[in-house]
């Protein structure tokens, strides 16, 4: 790793193991942790047991610089993170009058009476430093360990987060000189970047570049370090951005939805979608965008051919002739689109699987087509995969094909 | 843990360290190891280090029975979990001459040349029972290491459950005499739940009942072992059912999506949806299960008031009144789903914020209405979260609706 400095992850919580949950305050802290020049190197999910966890963050705490530790904060019996750090560390808790003034105050505002054993919240290891939680009761709880830095989160992931946000990456994103940038491209496949953009490995160090795919999405991540990291970050963005063209769609948390719902309101147009066998997951994408409700009137799932022609107007002569999954339906459903009351369509029709294939549009097969006053344009794809992957490469490729329909011209 | 054999598991893969990644092996090893009578109390990610993948395979097969290590087994340098294990145990790798021949097939096949890296993938360690591999190269490899198991599998998600299920489960699923059943519950908070099987515990044992909830859906896993523990599991099966009531709605892998279209099927009925503040998200529920399109019909996504009036048929005079989140709002469009051409509807309108809340309709008010030939039924909420949660409640509560709905009468 470029910076050398290494963090461990610990999940407390047995239900972590189980087999419907995963933690995902892991990744929150492998991007997080990465502006305060920390890389992941190990993260574990453990039961909520104080002998197991106090044995973990023994063993972390050898290995590594930094272990973080979510969850096992809260006030019940099995929130024992506490008591196993001080195991571990044989250091004594000692309950905090501000913490334990605060927790009151905090159920007094919610007409509630703190249980006895909500004051174990208020417990701090011997020397930590608190880091008060935003959002919730539990604080964070931060302790140097013979020069090595043990962090204790609440594992409520809002919480997590707001904490890391608030109190960690301001205290050591800075003092570690790291930058970052992430580039987002889409429509396009992970070996087609790396293919373009190998030859800058050199040039920057492979360790600064991290390549994330995933079903027509890619995002290159870039980092640089040190009194010219700033520099450096631009230099590294310009020249992976000129490789990208125009497959790069946006940069560090903008979706691919949110740069559209953009777009949109900057040109002053509107969009109505016309989805068959995506099923709506297209609009859904849109509306998770807080205003999409600006530019996006709505859509229409026409997942049969009645609907394709009652509320698209595709005649039903075209679908006889073409198919439903066809060029000529794509276009034709877009164009239905507007008269929903929009400035753009955009339509998507395939065959996602595992029945309806045939030897000439076999499972995967999906066209998809984008109407905006500049003009119209048409897109064919035989995605592999099973029907989940061709839903989502359908519904990432259509927003894609609209992205780049609504960002040419003036 | 009621069998009390404990299993721990590695995901090695330096992706699996970055923020954009999560491994999920081990979610379906949580679940398959339970039908073998192991409980997962343990799972590490790990970066592709020869060292650090000894080291923690030597430090688990100290802790657990079963250590079940996932990746690392391809043919690039970067694939070290066989050395690694040769490290830890001190074992040699033999080059087995029967894989490396099917190996060789299987390149030729393709039409390609085996590179010569790639009989890496042939390396067996001394003593390993081989798992073949029926979806890829990399075979799997069994080892008993003083009375404790050691099983490497890869880490393509399709090739670990294969093995798994061709391999695993059927030798030690039967030996334990584990038998697990999943009673799934919608419509329903996890503590209503808790509160109505507490009594059931001290009948059936706490450690055999799992409860894990997640937006508005609840799942409760069952186990019973030993040479009984078929009949046992008909026990408990049937006692939480009763306790469950209408609130159940399948079992083992069936979503609601999957419940409603069999269903729908079953009366000969046909389903049209009116989304507002889900955008979509419904239908892409329903579409998501193969098959949907037998009863489902489609649907329109009516973000803007005219939408609701245009296509829905929702009277403007009624939206002035009552305003787009309400239950006669939730009501009309259910209504003017119907005019879709089909003989069920379901709608849902609501408020997912951040913006968009009043005093009188603040964000998470959620109005649901769901028309069958038996009637019409609504349901009106105020959901807590944020827009993602407020969306993902909502979707969640209109299927379980409409499942009631569709589930009433002969």
């Amino acid at each position: 790793m470029a910076q050398g400095r290494r963090a461990g992850f610990i999940a407390v919580g047995s239900e972590l193991l189980r087999s419907g949950r995963l933690d995902t305050n892991s990744l929150v802290a492998a991007r997080l942790l990465r502006r305060c020049g920390y890389a992941l190197v190990e993260k574990r999910c453990l039961v909520d047991d104080r002998d197991e966890v106090a044995h973990a963050i023994g063993q972390l705490l050898e290995r590594v610089e930094l272990v973080l530790v979510s969850g096992g904060l809260g006030p019940t019996a099995d929130d024992i993170t506490r008591e196993a750090v001080a195991d571990a560390l044989g250091l004594s808790l000692v309950r905090d009058p501000e913490i334990e003034a605060a927790l009151e105050a905090r159920f007094t505002r919610l007409g509630r009476v703190m249980p006895e054993i909500g004051r174990r919240m208020a417990d701090v290891l011997l020397g930590a430093e608190v880091l008060p939680n935003p959002h919730g009761t539990a604080p964070g709880q931060l302790l140097e360990v013979r020069g090595r830095q043990l962090l204790l989160l609440p594992g409520v992931p809002s919480e997590f987060e707001a904490i890391m946000l608030q109190h960690v990456v301001p205290r050591w994103g800075e003092a570690a000189g790291v930058s970052a940038r992430t580039l987002r491209l889409a429509g396009v496949y992970e070996s087609q970047v790396e293919d373009r953009v190998a030859p800058l490995y050199e040039r920057f160090g492979r360790d600064n570049v991290t390549i994330l795919a995933s079903r027509g999405r890619v995002d290159l991540l870039l980092q640089a370090q040190g009194p010219k990291a700033e520099a450096e970050l631009a230099e590294m963005e310009s020249a992976f951005a000129a490789t990208a063209g125009a497959d790069l769609f946006g940069r560090d948390d903008e979706t691919l939805a949110f740069v559209i719902v953009e777009q949109l309101r900057r040109k002053g147009w509107t969009l109505a979608t016309a989805e068959s066998c995506t099923g709506g997951l297209v609009g859904a994408e849109l509306t998770a965008v807080s205003g999409a409700s600006d530019v996006f009137v709505g859509g229409v799932v026409a997942y049969s051919n009645e609907l394709k022609s009652s509320l698209l107007g595709v005649p039903a002569s075209l679908l006889a002739a073409h198919g439903a999954v066809s060029e000529q339906t794509a276009r034709a459903m877009a164009q239905g689109a507007l008269t929903l009351g929009a400035t753009c369509g955009l339509a998507i029709t395939g065959i996602a699987g595992p029945s309806g294939g045939s030897p000439e549009k076999p499972v995967g097969t999906v066209h998809i087509a984008a109407v905006t006053p500049s003009g119209m344009r048409h897109a064919g794809y035989r995605f592999p995969g099973d029907r989940a992957m061709v839903r989502e490469l359908a519904a990432n490729f259509a927003l894609d094909l609209l992205r780049r329909a609504v960002g040419e011209g003036p």
